[in-house]
Formats: C-alpha cells, structure tokens, sequence
C-alpha cells in the first residue's frame, strides 16, 4: 500500500489541529483599542509556540514518509496514534494561554507533546519495520539524536512546571529551536538516491 | 470514473469530524489546577472511544477503496450516506461525554454508529455492483464478518443503556476492539494480486 | 494548467462547510433525556437538508471538473465566487434552524442557494471558454435542463416564504430531489469517450 | 523534493481559514426578521473583504508553485510562516467587523497583511533560492510590481486608520482589486514552456 493517502490524511489533519487554535483567539466584546490585545497575549504567545511545534511535526512527518515507499496497517495506526496526542494541542495550548503559564497547564502541554514524540518515535519503528534495516530510511534516521534529546527535555520540563514555570517555557522552546534547524539527515539520504523526480 | 476524488473528499471530510470534537473539550475559565480536569474526564473517555470508532472508519475505507477501481454516481451518495451519519459523531459524542454516559446519551451513540455500519453495508454493495463479482474486492470482502457482527453488538447495546448503561460502554469498546485487529483480508487480496505498485 | 489542485481545494472547502454545520447542533446543558433533542430538531432537519445540497454540488462539481482538461485564470475565480456563496450556507442553514423556518430566513436560504446555482452556471462558461465548445464538457453539459429549473424554482420559492414558508421548504426539498437523479450526460459523455483511466 | 504536498498543506489550511470565518456570522438569537441581519453586515463586509484577500493568496500560491520543481528545507518553513500571518485573519477579521472598521483594529488588519505580504515574498526568494536564476520561476517573476507595490498600499494604510479609518479600507478594497487582474505573468510563462500536461 503506497503512502499518497496516509499523507493527505495527516495534512488535513495536521491542517485542522494548527488552524483552529485561533478560534481560541477572542478579543473582549466592544473594545475596540490596542488594550483589547494585551490580556490575550499569553494566548498569543502559546499559539505561536504550538503553531510552530505542529509545523515541526508537519515537516518531519513530510520528510519522514518522503523516504518511505510503503505502508501496513501497523503503520496507520501508528500514525493515528500520533495524531491523536497532536489533536490534543489546542486544548492544552488553550489551558495554557487562559491560565498565563500556570503549573499545572504548563506540565500536561509537556506531557501532550511527550506523549506526541514517543508517538513519533513508534510510528518510525513502524515504518522501519516495512522499509527493512537496508532502506533509505533506516540510513537516514541514524543516529536521531534530536528525537532522543527532546523526550528528555521534556521529563525534565513537566515536573519543573510546579517548581519555576518560566523554566519549563524556556525548555520548550528550546526543543522547537532544536527541530527549527532544518532535518538534512533525510534531504542528504534522497540525494544520495538521487531520485529522479517525486 | 477514478477513486481519486473521492478518497480526497472522504479524508477532508473524515480529518475535520476527527478533529473538531476537540473544540469540545474546555477547562472552565480560571481554574489552573489539575482538578480542574476532572469533571471533563467523561468528555475526554468518549473523545478517545469516538477518535478510535473514526480511526477505524477511515483505515477501512482506505483498504475498501484501495481495491477499488471505478466508482458510479450510486458510489458517490453511498459515500456521502456514510459521512453523513458519521457527521453526526461530534454531536453524540458531546452529548454522552456532556451526561456522564446517561441511557438516552448512549442509546443515541450506539444508534449513530449502527446507521453508520448500515452505510458502510450499503457504500460496499454499491462498490461491488461496480467491480463486479469476480473483482478482487469481491474477494477480499469474503464473509465480512466483523462488518456482520458490529450491527449486532449496536442492537444489543442500545436497549441495553436503558437498562445498564455501563454494559453498552463496554459493548462499544468491545466493537472497537473488534475492528482494531487490522483488517487482514484485504492485504491477503492485494498481496495476492502483487500490485508493483499503489 | 492541470484542474488538480482547483479540484483538492474545493474539496477541502465544500468538507468543510459540510462538516462544521454540525457545530451548531447542542443540546441544552444538563438534559440528558431524549426530550432535550426535541427543540433541536428544526435545526437538525435543515442540517440534513443543506448536507444534501453541498453533497449535490460536491457531485456535480466532481463531474464537471472529470470531464475537464484545462484550468484559466477566469475559471479560479469563478470557483471561489460559488464558494463564497456555499460558505454561506452554515450560516442561512443555522438562521433557519434556530427560528423553525421562519419567513426571512427561508427567504435568505433560497437567496444563497439561487446565487450559487447563477455561480455555478458562471463557472460552467468560464469552463467552456477554456474547453471550446466541441469539449467532451459542451457535449456533456447539452442543454442543461437541471441547471436552467433549479433557479427557477428559488425564484419562485423566495418571495412564496413570505407567504406560506412550508412551501418554499418543498421547493428546496423538490430542487434536492431533482438533483439526487445522477447526472447520467457526464456519465454518458465519459463512456462515449472510452477513456482507459482517469 | 517536489511540491505536492506543500501544496496539500497548504491549500488544507487555506481551506480552512477561508472557510471558519463564517463562524463568526451569528444572528442574534431569537430574531427572525431581516433587521437580524443589520448588525451583522459589518462582519458580513469585513468577511467578504478577508474571503476575496485569501482567495488572491490561493490563486498566487497555486500560480507560484506551479513553476516550481523542487521543494527546500527553507521553503517549507518560508510556507509556513506565510500560513502563520494567514491563519490570524480570521482573528483580525472578527476584530474588524465587530468594532465597525474602527482604528486599532482596521490598522491591525493591514499589520497582518502586511506581514503577510512580505512572508510571501521570502517565501519568492526561497524558492528562486531553490530553481536557479534561469528558472521558468525567475522569468515569471520579472520586476513583481505589484508584490512590490502592496506593502507600500499597506504601510499607507496603517497609520491612515487612525486618522480616517475609511481610507484605510479603501486603499485595502483597492489592493484586492489589483490582484484581482489575472496574473499573467505566470501564464505566460506557463505557455512560452508548452508544457504537454500538469
């Protein structure tokens, strides 16, 4: 079985989850100033965050499957696996922004993103499962240094909400920057195919 | 006429019912502390049961429709009967989640995924009015019984929330436990035609 | 330029629309007895009647846009002008639903409904200016005896909600059956053509 | 890596955002005469304006990545943060419609546009980055007037609002219609390749 409607499922709803966040986005009825702006800014600020960690996702999952030529069933349940702590996303980005970074909020947005990752990471097993030790994808995942370190800074991100929340902020954004440099691992593997068109 | 369309069609349509039930899912206002969630526990059991029931929805529509060639204008209403009933997923699913799986919650719940396995019946019959007895989705169809069982296991379950609502719960978990066995059938018959490719 | 991706983003539009109509069905907080789905019944009917008519227009969209070879400028926009009309219909089909088919708002359903049957024919030309009328799609399209009836119809079901509105709600139900006949001139039209794939 | 499914990405998103505006359309409840619709003709204005700007976005983001090839890195991200200034219109847009075109809202509008605009500008570069100067995409490209001449329109219109917030919005219909003219630049382009299908 190809992989051509595993991705457009993904993408639609990768599409979903990172596009209805801004729903949560309310500006007080009737105030028409930039005042109205300012309580919804950590609001903002946790969409932008979660904006950019689903766009992470999107583009690991695109480059991940980019590599892959088949998929079995096990695969499209890893998949949906995935999908479903990534469903997860706006409602913990909403608690999170509502409650301006309290505890609480702030150790289940690490929690949903560990659970995302691990998910990830099954999903992969998954996939090299099909592919085989010999694949392009087993020679481009590597070592998948970034995929073990984030898992790590999130266990030390959830408990350290309860002790200094800004901490556990600064953790995450510390992963998204991690993952913001671009995944050349895959782009050098498919070079080395030299595939002659996708 | 192709499969393309439709698949895409199916996968939008089937990514936003997955995803907007999320919107669903609210901490009240202020409160930042894990109890909190609590009294959203229901709301979220019937989320993870109804992301599973469209889960599992999706995965055999993927593998019907991967060993189906050409659809007709009855395929097409077959297909949108059956995304009309499982558009009604996010509503049921509020509705029992917003109850605390009450009897006439879960009576309506189970009457929905019935009409829904009825629909699914129905888009089958027209597929294989298309593709012909001799088909490989003839074949790969065989006795159906998981798609025979299902209904069964509804007809019992919604008397049932009347009486034991609890027993329906386990009823539908039991369903989706059925269909989470993957769907083997169908990649016998591919495997067994060796497609070079999808 | 290829009708590809016109076609996968309509779809995602028209799945949309389909799909996020079923937000405004709720039941009053705390009623968990079949009685709370009483008062929402309006609603629901209008729902199924405007899934119907975006399901017809998805149809007919999908014929129209197989037996198509070449997109324009023109054409682009002509397909998002009938978006805009169908993006309208959440809002007519929640106005209607609310106050039980009152006069202005089945007036208003049958407004949108008539603008994006006139967008629909807009498309058609700006479809056979590309196509040329010796198209597959001008021999397909023939004389076009649903598409000339269904605005007549809103013409006169418009100004009779004023009057008796269970009227109107006939004709829009009458439209609907009109349409639900598969649209045999692309089907023949296709066949005529023999074309090995699509 | 080719372009389909940053296409699929992206016109899912676009999908949605140009169609959860209409979340925003609410007729008081209770109200079923045309005067319901008095309020709301504000939002209903402000809709149509964001629906025509998002479309103009869709028709060049398709015109733009129909000359493209391959896909980088750098492109999936410059793609992204385009979406990103997107996806808060829906935002800006409630925030307009609400408080009748008031200043601090119609100024933040053209802030979002504006930054959109330049995020598909580097979404340009990047891709060029990618095809070479000699590229079909160059020479489509050519001197980009009205790429160039928007953010000037924008940086206009922003402060405008605060002094007569209706020339802002005359200058914001005035870009629309700009863009409004096909653009042909890409066409011929298209054409001068003969390119034998999409």
């Amino acid at each position: 079985m190809g992989t051509g409607r595993l991705e457009a499922f993904s993408d639609g709803v990768l599409a979903i989850i990172i596009t209805i966040m801004v729903l949560d986005l309310h500006v007080p009825d009737g105030d028409a100033g930039f005042g109205a702006l300012h309580p919804i800014w950590p609001k903002f600020v946790s969409y932008v965050l979660s904006f950019i960690y689903l766009g992470i996702y999107w583009n690991n999952h695109h480059h991940l499957l980019h590599v892959t030529r088949r998929v079995s069933g096990a695969v499209l349940w890893a998949n949906l696996h995935l999908l479903f702590w990534l469903s997860l996303v706006p409602f913990v980005t909403s608690w999170v922004g509502e409650n301006h970074f309290a505890s609480a909020p702030m150790a289940l947005y690490g929690f949903v993103f560990l659970m995302a990752a691990i998910a990830y990471y099954v999903l992969q097993l998954a996939l090299l499962t099909v592919e085989g030790p010999q694949s392009a994808l087993a020679s481009a995942l590597g070592t998948d240094v970034k995929g073990k370190l984030s898992p790590l800074l999130y266990l030390v991100a959830i408990p350290m909400a309860f002790v200094v929340p800004a901490i556990s902020g600064l953790l995450y954004v510390a992963v998204a920057l991690i993952w913001l440099v671009p995944d050349t691992r895959m782009e050098r593997a498919m070079a080395a195919r030299r595939e002659p068109s996708s």
